[in-house]
């Protein structure tokens, strides 16, 4: 039944936006029309798009509306899986926004499906434009270049299926308005991917432009108020029951699903203590005096592991229970204890509450929950913190690294770091206030955290946020080196980190400490800057440190640390030595592994 | 009924297999155990691979096996992508093998997957193993980083299906052997990619190994023999009423499924003229006598045209009729006038001869026609040649650098030309008897040359054949560039054009000729072998020409010419220049599109 509702009101919206598109129509019956192409532009421009990823191909959209758009700016990319990460770390730090990326038919898109894979685990909104031949010959299907040779047109939108939220083919100009609003708004509904497919001969056809003075549908639907209510009741009565003992613990769906500033407020009027998980990093300020820091089941850092799996009742926001957001799985909170608040439903202990989502409903819940601020305000809460410690070596350890580096950041930082060791060394690390922290943790595609730092930086650049820092690996920046060359082609200057341990650090402790296959090709890292695009050396400089005293004395660097040109640092680190957390989450692996093979 | 037929003999071949494998079974009730890993291996060592491409994952099949091979050799590429094109190129030369590329569940089987279509398309047998999560993890579906986050552990195979002949998930030690044995022989005989996944656990479970004793079946079914008899009149028919004036016109196909020996009998023995699409460019020698060179429909060079178009009878064999294929479905060739053998049935002017194919029919054929010999010989062939041009200009123009490049080659080179100018450029040079063209032509996935030729040198290597030679573009280059390193690191000794021309030079000629879209990053290209992994220098070397003379210089060198190093020549080229063939296929392309815009 809660079901049934929730489709009628998702019906009714759907309604109401048609009825106020009808209406728009009806005022003006000869209005203005508009190419396909210049509606998608003037969309993406509503959602406050200003640059767009992918690589021209002689099917795909006439970049030449994109060239000429006086707001949004076409990024060529380097190669289309690039392409797609930089359209995902765009949409991760633009916010309220979308990620686009422009491929072409078949050879195009397919490279870039990986990319919108992740989006889609990760739950990032991202439009995927594909340029398809022309109408007629997508009804003859000749044997064209880019297809499989066997007149199976439609075999690269079967393979998106997989991957996208929704899809839409426009096949004739009457379809393109609603269908284009469809597919976006079920993006930014449910921040995952959508795939559009524009054939070369619609590029250019006129469709009526009254459609666009109707924004796009943002708000999620209402929740029944009768069974909103009983909701709010029951946790209210567990907050109670608890005697204030509650830690909220932030997830990932609180940033995806856009209740930072809910979250906030919450945390304002009741003063509860506030953990995040490794996917929920820096969506509550790093430095809110109630902020205890990360929650990652048995990695946790015990005295924080003590405090939330201590508390009577935990009030859980957006949780995305990931093995590696969740130490592989090891949460030692029973559900008894457990009020969990998502997107499009709400658990309160055992009890399901389908429907009740938590962007409408934390606004009541904070105002139920603000009487309990004194109470709360009796626990304390372990300031988040890491020391840099002292080591007798030179060497640069992980234990050294990470809390240096928290030393070296700034407010308003967006900080990327690639899954595996960079996203395990960097989690205890304390951000700043208003930092961003940006990762892969669920779907953990190596490389995507170079070529995301391009979309990352970009978004920063047009929020006017402070520097981007990337964090990487050796191994890991090969898949995806060349996007450096756009970086540096549009002016960005992030600064960039590579972690050059001889290999494949997360993959030799997982397996095959010294196998052959975990060793990489040893770079001469310091040059790719200037072989990969700033040819004559003015725009970019790069260093490398082999000891503590040269990490510490290039990060005490004012000019380096001001970011005024495109950095890239490899730190020479043991082939073997890796941070705490990584080394905790093979060894749980190893354990659930053996399990496994049994 | 004829399909019905097929489907028999196909039933009985595989019946065949079965009952010889049951026998070796009973020989030996009590034989040999395997691991389903080493069963794998030693297939392939029968098919005579000798090179698997990949990265390491923590789900994928554990590389030890692959490591500890005698012989096979782990081939660590830089990304997946260009793994599973590596893969392809490997298969191509190496001939009568396939190509293996191995990656981890989910990020990585989907970035090879447009190497994998590329291979569909183009008709490569390429085996592509995944690892995936254990079986108990497969069945129970927890929130495993790598996945969607939705459950939906089938995503990936689905979209696999999309682009590959078979498909095998192996969940029980009973299931591998059969499985294997089923895709394989799918890949082998169709020259198409098959997708097998291995759970983690199953990665080292024993299975018996009695069935490795029975060899895969190669051949293809047998041609019904009443119907091949009509097949075979009809055809020496159609050459008696052609009085001889007969040419044969080599394609795609003939590589793909193995005739060139049958075809090089039919010449020596008929000695009617021959010529190739550009698909099929050195499945006949072009040196041979009878060889008279190129034909594209239109774009053909005029006095090749007429020849071709002017024959009474046109034998055409495995022919592609992909737009680039047949410059741009411009064959003035009336089917009654065409004999079609393709690998699974043989068309003869309207009339089809489905389960014909030419593998086994070409011997008969020749046999039957061997008696026209005499009078074949009297149709004069054009010595198939490209004069270098005398030109004023110092500038190193395409009329000047394909036909001076053809006077480079040498015997059993393996030319390597990428999608779009390199492959339109080369199209017209001669090749020397025994040297291998190789090309991506329908599918056209820019940046597959760069990765492909890791494979080509390596197939190369193994055959003993001689140099390898890459022709790119800068565009082109950047999409795959990583791949240089891992050819560094196995010590091939490559030779790499780039043709620097400043962008996307077909796609400027497609559309958008002075559009910011089609410019790319200027690289430091003679930096790029040093920075990716010649850290010392001493391994490779790299070259910049300016000009007409500094070409020849070069090209003239016998140190450069022994290709003894890894070598890159940055070819400076005008932005607006093109070849011949390149502008003749966009005009026509321009053409049909402005058509299908109606």
């Amino acid at each position: 039944m809660d079901s049934a509702t929730i489709d009628l009101q998702a019906e009714v919206n759907r309604l109401c936006h048609e009825i106020q598109t009808l209406e728009v129509q009806r005022e003006s019956e000869n209005g203005e029309s508009i190419t396909i192409s210049d509606y998608i532009l003037k969309r993406l421009e509503q959602l406050d798009v200003t640059s767009i990823f992918g690589l021209p191909g002689d099917f795909n959209m006439r970049m030449d509306f994109i060239e000429d758009h006086p707001t949004i700016k076409w990024i060529g990319n380097c190669n289309e899986l690039n392409a797609s990460y930089a359209a995902d770390g765009y949409a991760r730090v633009k916010e309220r926004s979308i990620g686009v990326v422009v491929t072409t038919f078949g050879v195009g898109e397919l490279s870039a499906i990986n990319g919108i894979a992740g989006a889609f685990s990760e739950m990032v909104p991202v439009l995927h434009i594909v340029g398809v031949p022309s109408t007629t010959q997508l009804k003859s299907k000749p044997m064209l270049h880019h297809t499989l040779g066997n007149g199976r047109f439609d075999a690269y939108t079967k393979a998106a299926e997989q991957v996208t939220i929704a899809q839409a083919a426009i096949m004739t100009p009457r379809q393109a308005g609603p269908e284009i609003d469809r597919i976006l708004t079920e993006c930014i509904t449910h921040a995952r991917p959508v795939y559009l497919t524009l054939p070369m001969d619609l590029v250019a056809a006129k469709i009526p432009a009254k459609r666009l003075k109707v924004a796009l549908p943002r708000t999620p639907p209402a929740n029944n108020p009768d069974v909103e209510n009983y909701v709010l009741d029951e946790i209210v009565k567990l907050v109670d029951d608890a005697k204030q003992d509650v830690v909220i613990l932030v997830d990932a769906c609180a940033i995806r699903h856009d209740v930072r500033q809910e979250v906030s407020d919450l945390l304002t009027k009741t003063q509860f203590p506030v953990y995040a998980s490794p996917m929920g990093k820096t969506a509550v300020s790093e430095e809110h005096e109630r902020y205890g820091g990360i929650y990652v089941g048995s990695i946790t850092q015990p005295s924080i592991k003590e405090k939330v799996e201590g508390a009577k009742l935990i009030l859980s926001i957006g949780a995305l229970k990931s093995d590696f957001n969740t130490g592989m799985f090891t949460y030692h909170i029973p559900t008894a204890r457990t009020v969990e608040l998502h997107s499009d439903q709400t658990l309160i202990r055992h009890g399901h509450f389908p429907g009740i989502g938590m962007k409408l409903l934390l606004p009541k819940l904070t105002e139920r929950l603000s009487k309990y601020k004194q109470g709360a305000l009796k626990i304390p809460v372990l300031r988040f913190k890491l020391d840099v410690p002292k080591e007798g070596d030179y060497k640069i350890s992980h234990a050294y690294f990470w809390p240096r580096l928290g030393k070296f950041f700034r407010k308003q930082d967006v900080i990327v770091a690639e899954t595996g060791t960079s996203n395990f060394g960097v989690l205890d690390v304390p951000m700043p206030d208003k930092s961003i922290f940006v990762s892969q943790i669920l779907f953990g595609s190596i490389g995507w955290a170079t070529a995301s730092t391009l979309g990352a930086a970009l978004a920063a650049r047009d929020r006017g946020l402070g520097r981007t820092i990337l964090f990487t690996g050796d191994g890991s920046m090969q898949l995806t080196v060349q996007e450096i060359s756009t970086m540096i082609h549009y002016k960005l200057k992030p600064i960039i980190f590579v972690l050059n341990n001889k290999g494949y650090n997360i993959e030799r402790h997982l397996h095959g400490l010294d196998r052959k296959y975990n060793d990489i090709v040893d770079w001469k890292w310091t040059s790719l800057l200037t072989t990969l695009g700033d040819t004559d050396g003015k725009l970019s400089k790069s260093y490398t440190v082999r000891s503590k005293a040269e990490l510490d004395k290039l990060l005490d660097d004012d000019e380096f640390a001001s970011a005024q040109k495109i950095q890239l640092v490899e730190v020479l680190m043991d082939k073997y030595d890796t941070p705490r957390a990584l080394q905790a989450a093979a060894d749980l692996t190893a354990k659930m592994a053996a399990k496994s093979v049994g």
